[in-house]
């Protein structure tokens, strides 16, 4: 086990653990560090902004732990900042793209992370989306707190889009998942009682057809097929397409210009993953052109940096949330505590709750 | 069987039977009537806007059968204007409030609505709702969309809302119904995957509790208990209410202030159903202090009649939508359809799919 050593301030003792906390957790989970005596908390100041580079590597020196946030790259230059004390990074969310986890491999860091706890957040949302993006022909959902109900002029067609729940004229649903995880799986059990029928997946480019894990997962999840199908077929069949695999190099653009052109006029998507996997210029133009009947995105590439003259924002056939998948108090406190408790046994070479390899 | 006079129209002839059709029903629909070779169709000639009252004054003389939508009332004076040869009356909604049923009774004159068919339409509304209502902080669902993503700083509780999904935290989710008919049979189903546990329903007053029959109903949805309760304890206990009752003057203000006092503030109310159920005044009041977290409206007093200057319009956590929770092609075509056969066994002196009794 590595020692600490004094590092200059007055708060520091050869027995504390320095933790840099990069983002005021709140008045629930606050306590959890606040109230230890092992441990030298630094904590950015401001909890109306964003923690700056300049502050954490400023602050890093010394640290043994540093709790970071979705939007702060972890890297050389702040592991070298941090210094040899340093023994682990723990990040509130689930994904990583935002560490160099080779960067923290090489020097024996530990990375903690925050998944499960957000599963069941993501599909609440990822259901809304589907519905939102279905029941959206542009005006529905913002009409009338836009004050323009009174200047409506109702027709039995007024406001329609696909039904998402089975029909008797369209009695099959068939949903298609790019990743097939656990907030996919928990999507689609929400899914269920709406009548799907048929399940199709993709997930990684080589991973080979298991038609007898899939009779399983049909039969677990109560429909009448789930099958691993290209991305050719999925486009192809689906009614709704639920965008939920981890971002990257590998999964960039998955969903382009061909994908959204083989999709039915009337299918939706929804992608409550990472922005990358949609190419944004492909979506907008497959909205503008009727390729597909709509979109919900939590996420889009660029994002927060995704401005009134983003031609998604622009769409009116594009739902777009500023990515609220697991915001829940609940579920937030749930990732908060869980940062807190992966940090504090990071520092004390216990086991996390949540680990990511890093060699 | 009454037998049809000449009207005066040079197409009319004493074998064909005049209806009466208030809105053109689209090219999916129309056929159904328009290759008939025994009725003489009269259609309010305007796609763009609804028919009058004077145009279906002018035009009812001598009708078998009209078709009507949600808008148009039905009274003594059109029952007057068409005269004796009136044989049914067809509403392509499931309300028929519109509809003066002892004026259609004392004449013999049937009535056809369209119940059913829009179940599940309705019930996707009323899920989508829930979802939005608990997720919608004020600004997370239009943020993005107004542009103003860019300028805004995360935070780990920023855009919060209350889980709709049972957590670790709050393992038990109770959701009120007032009204438990097949509208809010299909919400509950849909609404099992999220973790429900109970179940409290409240219909007309005075209604016995039937311990024997929600025994049943938990049984059936799958869920620890389903139990008739007092609006009191009904408001107190659950996280989602839904407001599926029929309108009329027996449910007006069921939700009043009373009512939204007595709700957790965490929860939030969902009403697909009629309007006049929800006092828009308290409504408002009890989201402004915060009695409550957030509304779900797809209906309000008064509509389509609101406009900006609306408090319900104005609040921010209220979400309102134009009343489409029938809005989908699909629906909206199996109402118009079942409309039209509706009205052809009036005429014909068949059994009509749906039917009020009139008398």
């Amino acid at each position: 086990m590595r020692r600490l050593t004094s590092i200059g301030s007055h708060l520091s003792a050869p027995t504390k653990h320095k933790i840099v906390l990069t983002r005021d957790l709140g008045p629930d989970i606050m306590p959890m560090l606040t109230t230890r005596t092992d441990i030298e908390l630094v904590t950015w100041p401001d909890e109306s902004a964003p923690c700056t580079r300049e502050w954490l590597l400023q602050n890093a020196p010394g640290a043994a732990g540093i709790i970071i946030l979705l939007s702060m790259a972890v890297d050389d230059e702040l592991m070298d900042a941090a210094g040899p004390n340093l023994k682990a990074v723990s990040t509130m969310s689930v994904g990583y793209e935002h560490v160099d986890v080779a960067a923290l491999g090489k020097r024996g860091v530990r990375l903690g992370y925050t998944p499960d706890v957000l599963t069941d957040a993501v599909a609440d949302v990822s259901i809304m989306l589907a519905l939102m993006a279905s029941r959206n022909d542009g005006r529905s959902l913002t009409l009338a707190k836009d004050g323009l109900w009174p200047s409506f002029t109702w027709a039995p067609f007024a406001f329609c889009g696909p039904q998402l729940s089975v029909t008797p004229e369209r009695p099959e649903l068939t949903v298609g998942f790019i990743g097939f995880g656990r907030i996919s799986h928990a999507t689609l059990r929400r899914l269920v009682p709406f009548g799907v029928t048929n399940v199709l997946y993709a997930t990684r480019p080589g991973a080979k057809a298991d038609p007898v894990q899939d009779a399983k997962f049909a039969e677990t999840f109560g429909v009448k097929e789930v099958k691993r199908a290209s991305h050719e077929e999925l486009a192809a069949k689906s009614d709704v397409v639920f965008v939920l695999a981890p971002g990257g190099p590998e999964t960039k653009h998955v969903i382009n210009e061909a994908f959204l052109k083989g999709m039915k006029k009337t299918a939706v998507i929804v992608n409550a993953g990472r922005g990358t996997l949609v190419d944004s210029d492909a979506l907008a133009k497959a909205l503008k052109e009727g390729w597909i009947w709509g979109a919900g995105l939590d996420v889009i590439e660029g994002e927060p940096n995704v401005g009134k003259d983003h031609p998604l924002v622009q769409e009116p056939k594009c739902v777009l949330l500023p990515h609220i998948g697991s915001a829940t108090h609940e579920t937030r406190r749930a990732m908060a505590s869980r940062a807190v408790r992966n940090i504090l046994a990071g520092i004390h070479d216990q086991e996390m709750e949540a680990e990511v390899k890093t060699k």
